[in-house]
């Protein structure tokens, strides 16, 4: 199989895409090179749903060729402050050690699903929006993650094995949370969009006080930039 | 991590059931082996949905710990004869390629979700029921692919990373037909329970035509044993 394109005769990519300035970023990166964006955002049943409406935002304001909201109860299995009842942590970013707030084989999951997405639309290129800051306490948001996902991709598909196989892009992969604010204000990215917090307050604020609300306030303010969302604790 | 143990003592497995010939041999050889049986079973739409009746009676025969069916709507990427508006074939099965029922990476995003499940159930053996006959077809099938999944999986958890990952056996993976039928016999796994048809009919009997109602009746002839399960077709 060659890559298919589209009416407008560009390639299209499969773009992960939460809603959260990372994955925002990454969609507006695969905009940016050219591609046609198939966005697909993953309903697991978050707490933080705010992130969905978000997600519908980002990828009408990309201009996404499709937009696919899947659901898929990982709450089910439980086991991540994200998706059972356990309370998000709220005390300062951990120095070491695999966060409370990481879900079982999240990117695993969400990859595999793109693939699914890819051999059907005839994309080549899974763009994601891990980063060297996740890097630090997810396992799956790291490069030898991604390396070896890309071959088992090859090894599982139709398209891996009698096409080109599969780019797994992660563009942010070696940035911190400044570099990433910077970038997206350089390519014009809507960050008033965006949603970063784990714990959405009743007024639908962010907490400012979770894991990614400080990350995205210290990129924020490293990048010397104002944050068009403005958090309930600033 | 070290490995959780159920009430009884017994080690914890996820077990993939479709509630098919192959996965419920799978699920009995767990079993046999002396895990207590977390059995997943994913709802995706499939056209034969008898499928799921399959599986409850399956796990509930085996005394299965859990059950979980998850819905998981990949209809949605359509592509496949089992998920999207495509005629499955009758023709017989075919010699060489990809058949149009292969389901895009649908090892890949099943396997994936069994970890999810198993970080947080504390189990390390995965139970999955791919054999040497889908091999020469669905290249999520191979060992190959098997192999390379167990090395993302240990990559992409933090049970890969702080504990003892994860084993993916594959019973099956060697055996043909015949040999599953005769094992099948053997552990005394009631056949009357499973379903292989891909395209049923509306008397609610297999079509006797598809490539799985094909190599199921191989099967049972090649091991001189009755399947339980008429076909409409016989």
């Amino acid at each position: 199989m060659t890559s298919t394109t589209s009416d407008t005769g560009q390639k299209q990519a499969i773009v992960l895409l939460s809603g959260g300035l990372d994955s925002s970023l990454s969609a507006a990166l695969a905009k940016e090179q050219g591609f046609a964006i198939n966005a697909l955002t993953i309903d697991y049943n978050q707490r933080h749903r705010r992130e969905l409406d978000a997600a519908r935002a980002v990828a009408q304001s990309l201009g996404a060729e499709r937009h696919i909201i899947l659901p898929l109860d990982l709450s089910q299995f439980g086991g991540s402050a994200l998706t059972a009842d356990i309370d998000v942590p709220k005390g300062g970013v951990a120095e070491e050690g695999i966060p409370i707030t990481y879900v079982p084989a999240r990117n695993l999951v969400f990859l595999s699903l793109t693939l699914a997405w890819a051999e059907v639309v005839g994309a080549n290129d899974i763009f994601i929006g891990v980063n060297a800051l996740d890097y630090s306490g997810y396992p799956d948001c790291r490069p030898e993650f991604i390396a070896s996902f890309e071959e088992t991709a090859r090894l599982a598909t139709r398209e891996g094995q009698e096409g080109e196989g599969f780019r797994i892009q992660a563009p942010l992969q070696y940035w911190d949370k400044a570099r990433i604010v910077s970038e997206a204000l350089r390519v014009g990215l809507d960050l008033s969009l965006t949603w970063s917090c784990y714990d959405p307050q009743p007024d639908g604020t962010p907490c400012g006080l979770c894991d990614s609300c400080r990350l995205r306030a210290k990129g924020f303010a490293e990048a010397g930039a104002l944050d068009p969302v403005a958090s309930s604790a600033a």
